[in-house]
């Protein structure tokens, strides 16, 4: 199911193939969680993206992804009590070459596909990947459709037995889960990367920063560490808005009982009525 | 005008907004001069594509590849005495997430530009950026479909005044340029960066290192240098399937009189019979 141009189809749709999103990787997209036809934090999705066009150049207006989002998770809700709602912004065609053209046109669609319900809070194991994040990029603060080293590194550690990647960034700084933001708790303070170390401004990850940790009475800080820290942390999470907030349990050959540490139960418990299917 | 599922098309064709290289990047690319309607260094071109899309677990076959870019080259000839291929080919459609399918299906098209005359052998400028290239990525050696972060940085070094962006690496290395391999004569040797320097394998680069260098007698080397090195430079120039040799007229500040220098003089008379119009 698609929104496109305005509208609900079950396509396919005209796409130019001439499109800088397909040709070039310029465009951006976001993820988020439908939940019985509403969008879980959908005014941060909403803007997060809009802003991400913005910072590229090509601004949609908030409302015009919203309505995406809203149109797209009301009907697919309608099938599914979680759906995934993707959506989808490119710069729009452009002529041969790197240069956007000077009044890009942009293309905005969304897919939603159903979401199995035991999929959030369900602990994973991380694979460290050889792969840096490259926070030297203005993209990597932004989520752009060049995923290859995601996929990649995922492909990777589930080939080593693992369910997902952990990025170091290319000053050795851990980074992220590949299709998540990581939370550690070291020395008992909850800490986790800053956006200068070259990862996504999560919107999970701001919820917990900004509104449920303070709520909770935790000690938390947005500051760079390294493996080694990471290594000795009495719990790790990774957090995105699908999975919500999925304790680790093994990092290469690491075990933690992050399942059971009392701030990882704490932060689960009080996300939890956000993901209940 | 374009190549797609086996035959000529003015398009549009119908794609699905599913495909792995629109949503995630998932896809590589190659951009060839056809001159006349014959490809220049055709086998080279299709090898190169052909072994991507090996490398990335979706090989497509040579000849499927040959027969596209032969294809559109002989059509785009009579209107255009030179004329841009570009040819894409991605992993197709997937499901929701980065797991690639069990059994992917490759979607292939080419597409064809005209190219203005006074392109090949033309020099440039180039605006040193900040944004490094990673060479930790196996993408960093196959042109894939993320390019933003040579778009952004082209944008940035046309803001600046300059024609193009030179890349380092996250080592500090000196990489490439933005669309093309980078050459300087340092200490009366022509060197460029190694591939593991996360840059592409130009067919001009090859071709130069292997051929052309070689049947004129230069020195020649695969070798890292970083940029106190380039700024000490006889001469610099930049190769791209396009562009040719084009002369480094200016890194940043620093003035070089490459279109003067024998080693590029020599190089340049020794290709011109393969861009010439």
């Amino acid at each position: 199911m698609l929104w496109f141009d305005g509208g609900l189809t079950e396509g396919p749709v005209p796409f130019d193939l001439a499109d800088r999103g397909l040709t070039l990787g310029d465009g951006v997209f976001d993820t988020a969680l439908a939940r019985h036809g509403r969008i879980v934090f959908e005014a941060a999705h909403v803007a997060r993206l809009a802003a991400a066009t913005a910072t590229l150049g090509f601004p949609v207006a908030p409302e015009r992804i919203g309505e995406a989002m809203r149109g797209l998770a009301d009907a697919a809700g309608r099938a599914h009590p979680l759906a995934a709602i993707r959506t989808t912004v490119t710069r729009g065609s452009g002529p041969r070459g790197l240069s956007p053209p000077a009044e890009p046109r942009p293309v905005l669609w969304a897919s939603a596909a159903p979401v199995g319900t035991a999929l959030a809070f369900t602990p994973l194991t991380l694979h460290p990947t050889e792969i840096r994040r490259n926070e030297t990029s203005p993209a990597a603060t932004l989520k752009t459709l060049g995923y290859l080293d995601a996929v990649l590194a995922a492909g990777a550690a589930r080939a080593a037995g693992f369910d997902e990647a952990l990025f170091r960034n290319t000053r050795g700084h851990v980074a992220c889960a590949g299709t998540g933001n990581l939370f550690a708790v070291i020395d008992a303070t909850l800490v986790t990367p800053p956006l200068a170390d070259g990862v996504l401004p999560g919107i999970l990850r701001a919820e917990i920063l900004s509104v449920r940790a303070p709520r909770l009475g935790l000690r938390v800080a947005e500051r760079s560490f390294g493996v080694d820290a990471l290594l000795r942390a009495e719990a790790v999470f990774v957090t995105n808005s699908l999975r919500g907030l999925a304790p680790v349990t093994a990092i290469g050959e690491t075990a933690y009982a992050s399942p059971a540490h009392p701030v990882v139960k704490a932060l689960a418990a009080d996300l939890h009525g956000a993901f209940a299917a």
